[in-house]
């Protein structure tokens, strides 16, 4: 993003009106559409709002802009000639369409880690980069010759990746499969995206955890499904409810996400694992099962999922490299019958033609190389590792005022807060203090949950980051 | 794809059996769900009939498999235990969603295609293994340490690759931009696919050329939209059918392909590209430009984008390397106002998170190389080469059964054939005679005529595979 050079001789007003006025030029913001306004320019660009105000006068002095009260600043519509040329209405068109945005508080976490890169962040799900295998691509991409053909991909992945993985799924997670039933797809987010798309219609009920992950994709809803919920304890969900709301509401599939559950780290029981089966062949009814954390169970292994018992076709697979490796590869897999694979992968060919080849043959080699076992072995105690400072610093800073189920893999802590207090004022304190959570109801949670992510920070933000939450906590309750 | 493996001493129907079997315990195919007919599964496996015959027979006797007459063979309910258990009704979700499948025929040449790599390739639009810069991808990739954070992208893309791309864009298609317009896609399918899904609403219409590879995208339908038709010459389409086409049905969006149109090769004239500008701004009706093909030019270079004169915001603009380095990078743009890029960023974030980083980090190390214009040279030299000689073929074996329009760029000749015959029947002779083109009717015009791709097919196999084609047709005429 661009900022104003402070070394330089041109006064900053001056580089950001000139700034500005190539931006409308080029027509990044056409004719009559609004500037954003003062006060978020002036952070955006991190100088003080004065300075934007002097800039929006210089622009609006040749003609460029036009500022109205309480209308905010917009590119002037007569500058282009004498007779105003027609812009497309723009703001109707980016409203239009069937998709919803994005939760309003993640776009406001997403905003402030972009614009504060010192932010501690408790709030991206993923890994940080030094547990990310890095150097480990790194050399592979430099031993291995990516020659082979660059074309269009198989419309159901990379044949190689999907033969790796065949024994990946053997030997990690217990599925026995063949690569005609596996699909790549890019991340867990994709495989959800292509089942609510394409297997489910506008109207169809559908059970999700609660809370869960789901709720924060506004996935579901754009698709139209009517979401039921599953309330969860720590041993995950109680099959019976699966059947109440199947007689009450006919749902369609179920979304589980069995092993370290986001955000709870439940690990369903495996009683209950067994009592889904037969819920799910009694009724007919295909269960999504969501697997993205098992390989980072702390001690042991995680339980073998459902996928690893179904010799009926109930489950949906999912997996992903995002959670054990590295998200910004965009490698994940569903495992179905061949009925479904080829409908979303045909359907798939339609939203994107397929993954790049190159992460494709980077994942094939990766889970097949020798690198593999060690950095997952490393992964699982430096998670641990952080998870527990991340606990301690939490009974320090708030002691009784906050209690939790301490996950034995994943990503997540999941808190309840004793004082209860609003969500949103909570996450602005604490971004105001430079530290970013998840509100618990993005999840579908009432306030006072929050989920902390313990894989992103780094080590030695973690204490100062939890301190800062506390104070923003007692800001409000004290 | 497994076949039989003929050297075994195992007979070749006990090989089918036992893949079969293992297909079936893997819950590939789900108890109650349909087998491939044995004339299919014959063909895909390279088998006489009465092999599949043999092979069914030995699971029907193992009560794995049912046949009924009429009804095909089916995995049987009952063999998994004493009470059957319900399997969900793949079918009726397949057939679920909103997505339409693709097109017949070309799920029919794709198949072949797949089935046969023999067969000589005047079909898919992309460039041949030699004619991609894969030894210069590879030098890339072996130069540069890809050592940067692999974390979720920036939901615009990666912002190196857009900073290169503000360059390119200026020096090869004179349009100036910022980083902050441009979004990172998956290819140009992405990016219409967004434009779409979310900024257009089912029932709104729209216009597209005819004929145009837009009717090939069964996208368009599966958004509900209304398409109308710009009939399209030598020399583009006719502006004024635009204003008709929004005084009739109040379209909400054209889209065009203006350089080296696919299938037609036409490139809209200067007057006519004035003209559109006039019609756009009096009406504020955007236009989506797509321009995959520009840099292929044979002689000189293409003319310049309406981009590159769109001071209004009117123009939505695409690229992709898809049909200029390698389709299977899957690298795409768009440069629009910014409102429209951070809505779409943000509906992508709820499809697949983003792109991979890693060949973000080698288009924008390629474009930025001194192997680019090299590339660039090369392309186009061996394009036109295989065009003239894709042409001399034609003309030798067809004559004056055969009509065309020379094209002066892209990847594509379009022709028409004076003997109308059908397309259905014409492609299955071709593809029995070991050759694929795309027929007319796909992309929106009657039978009699069809795209030949150049770029793919091996130089060596040009002047046969027309010679087949044209033993197809004459089968057909004789």
């Amino acid at each position: 993003m661009w900022k104003p050079d402070r070394q330089s001789k041109k006064p900053l007003y001056e580089q950001i009106a000139d700034h500005l006025e190539k931006r409308i030029a080029y027509s990044e913001f056409p004719p009559g559409s609004l500037l954003p306004s003062e006060r978020k320019l002036a952070e955006q660009l991190g100088v003080n709002r004065s300075t934007v105000i002097l800039a929006f006068a210089e622009l609006r002095s040749m003609g460029i802009i036009e500022s109205r009260t309480g209308s905010g600043t917009r590119v002037s519509r007569t500058k282009w000639g004498a007779t105003p040329k027609h812009t497309p209405n723009w703001n109707r068109y980016a409203e239009g369409g069937s998709f919803l945005p994005n939760l309003p508080f993640l776009r406001k976490i997403r905003d402030a880690l972009s614009q504060d890169p010192s932010l501690i962040d408790f709030a991206s799900g993923e890994l940080a980069a030094d547990l990310a295998p890095l150097d480990e691509i790194a050399a592979l991409m430099r031993e291995h010759h990516y020659t082979s053909y660059l074309g269009y991909d198989n419309p159901q992945g990379y044949i190689p990746l999907r033969q790796s993985l065949v024994d990946y799924l053997q030997k990690y997670r217990g599925i026995q499969t063949t690569e005609s039933s596996i699909m790549i797809t890019s991340g867990s987010q994709q495989s959800l995206y292509l089942i609510t798309q394409c297997l489910l219609s506008p109207g169809d009920a559908v059970a999700i955890e609660d809370p869960s992950y789901c709720y924060s994709l506004p996935m579901f809803q754009s698709a139209g499904l009517r979401l039921f919920r599953l309330p969860i304890d720590q041993y995950g969900v109680h099959p019976e409810d699966i059947r109440e709301l199947y007689k009450k509401h006919r749902i369609k599939m179920v979304f589980l996400n069995p092993n370290f559950q986001n955000p709870t780290g439940a690990v369903i029981s495996s009683e209950r694992r067994e009592q889904l089966f037969s819920v799910a062949s009694e009724l007919g009814l295909p269960i999504v099962e969501d697997d993205p954390f098992s390989l980072t169970a702390f001690e042991g292994t995680a339980p073998a999922p459902l996928k690893s018992m179904d010799s009926n076709g109930n489950i949906l697979y999912i997996g992903s490299f995002s959670k054990i490796a590295a998200s910004g590869l965009r490698i994940g897999w569903m495992v179905a019958p061949n009925s479904i694979v080829q409908r979303l992968a045909d359907a798939r060919q339609q939203m994107d033609f397929g993954l790049s080849v190159i992460p494709q043959q980077v994942a094939a080699q990766f889970i097949k190389s020798d690198y593999f076992q060690p950095h997952l072995d490393r992964l699982q105690i430096q998670l641990q590792f952080k998870r527990d400072l991340l606990i301690e610093s939490l009974r320090r800073e708030l002691g009784d005022q906050i209690s939790f189920v301490t996950p034995q893999g994943g990503l997540h802590l999941w808190c309840m807060l004793t004082p209860k207090v609003p969500d949103g004022k909570l996450l602005d304190e604490a971004i105001r203090r430079g530290v970013a959570f998840v509100p618990g109801s993005v999840y579908g949670s009432d306030s006072g949950f929050v989920r902390f992510t313990y894989a992103r920070a780094k080590t030695e933000e973690i204490e100062s980051g939890i301190a800062k939450f506390a104070e923003a906590l007692h800001s409000l309750t004290d």
